[in-house]
């Protein structure tokens, strides 16, 4: 008998689209990766893309609740799903129910969160926040590594305030487009040279000045591309800590993300002099899934 | 009767190629323009892709003396020229000889200018400041914005030390190819968003953290792109003038450049309290070649 969700949690992002078939109970049945991120796609091509992956679990007698968060539900996206505004509870709102014509899926897309001083956006970090809160603690700082980095402030169990920094796109863009890219190399990591990067930026995070001497290291002293390579990642990473100190100084920090990311992350908060606790964020996102579904189902 | 040179000023860089066909008395004869920079040649297409532009010039009756300098003389370029160590004067020692075919021309390259620490290089930016010192002043602050922006100190005539700095291509890079591109235009500009970015990096010029609010600013308050744009460069020509402080503080800068971006950086400038004198880049490339013609004249 082929396997049938009780419902289907989904992590729809711009590059990628992660669904999970879940049981009854919350267990992960199945899981489902696609390579069809709401970048690349028409609205037209929105549900397909989503049958293409969680049609085998559907059950033809019922209507299989899908709930999903990230990009899927911003402006060009399958169908906006408006912000909370901090401070807020990570899932603040019902969520929104997208248009879909296959009678055995109905679709809620959850609300991004955004903030007006300084004015800041996310969609999905939301849901691992949730997740966070739910299952380890209603207060802490949060940071969620990643292409956009975010710093998040939980307390009584809301967002209170978060930042985003670009730390993660601004280092591919450098390293792949920029005149850095003759100078880093793709392969093994130097640990001296990224504690150097992050110690240089935690004292003067001012970088566009900084980044050049990369490039001149390596003509003039043969810096190996691993070194370099390390170097920028610590500048960038040592940088975006020097803005975000109001955050955690002085706390630990819970560090959401893929745990080579996070690891990372971790080791320049200790030069810092600062502990972060590794959190899965894969677990996280689902733990706010099912925190979702089971307002919904309570709502309902 | 065609026009023939006396010699040959050449300025050849990785995205282009200028030339100009000087008389004996350094008039400028003609001038022409390639699109053919040195990043997309190999080594056998250099002697042709100059010979396209300056053969028309040529007499056949004698050997013309081309004087090159920019990344032309790069290990990539058509043949090294040794970089320069600082302390020196802009074009210090004898040119290299780059090996040419054809018997009509006799091909020199300019070396540019190296710094230990912090690790840098220049190469074309050194024939600039030797026209500006040779033309107005054998010391003082010069600032050359562009891709990578070079800030120097001159003393005694000399290139004391110099500071790169990657805005330009940053700018590029974040308005073309990160997520900020949804969000700055390409059109009007906005002095406002220019000097608010200026004011805030000049205060903190930690941008990591700061250049997601563009992006965020024009989802939730739909701040223009016009805006958006100029409080990106804002943002980045700040944070260079902080990191440039030891520098500029105190003193008067030359600004040798297109007018374009000179009159920006002028006024970031401004917002600082520092008052700079505009000077034209192709003007000094012009003064540096002839400073070079000459000493090369003088040595044979």
């Amino acid at each position: 008998m082929p396997l049938t969700a009780d419902w289907i949690a989904l992590d729809w992002g711009t590059s990628n689209m992660r669904a999970w078939a879940m049981g009854a109970d919350n267990s992960v049945l199945a899981r489902g990766d696609s390579a069809k991120g709401m970048g690349q796609l028409s609205p037209s091509e929105f549900e397909p893309a989503l049958l293409d992956i969680v049609e085998q679990w559907l059950d033809i007698q019922r209507v299989t609740p899908v709930i999903g968060c990230g990009m899927v539900g911003a402006r060009q996206g399958w169908i906006e799903a408006e912000y909370a505004k901090t401070p807020t509870p990570p899932i603040a709102t019902a969520p929104t129910r997208a248009p879909a014509a296959d009678r055995r899926i109905s679709v809620f897309i959850l609300p991004g969160v955004s903030q007006s001083a300084p004015p800041d956006v996310m969609r999905g970090e939301e849901t691992q926040i949730a997740g966070y809160v739910a299952a380890h603690g209603t207060s802490g700082i949060l940071c969620l590594p990643g292409t956009h980095s975010k710093w998040v402030e939980i307390a009584d169990g809301r967002i209170a305030r978060f930042r985003t920094a670009m730390t993660g796109e601004i280092f591919a863009l450098l390293a792949e487009k920029s005149v850095l890219r003759h100078s880093v190399g793709t392969g093994e990591w130097s640990n001296d040279g990224f504690a150097s990067g992050v110690s240089e930026a935690l004292g003067d995070p001012e970088i566009v000045t900084k980044l050049f001497s990369i490039r001149a290291g390596s003509l003039l002293e043969g810096t190996s591309p691993q070194a370099s390579r390390s170097r920028l990642s610590g500048l960038l990473i040592g940088s975006e800590l020097a803005g975000t100190i109001d955050y955690w100084r002085g706390k630990e920090v819970a560090l959401i993300g893929a745990s080579q990311l996070s690891t990372l992350y971790r080791k320049a908060l200790a030069i810092a002099g600062v502990s972060a606790r590794l959190f899965d964020a894969e677990e996280m996102t689902l733990a706010g899934l099912c925190a979702a579904r089971a307002a919904l189902e309570d709502a309902q």
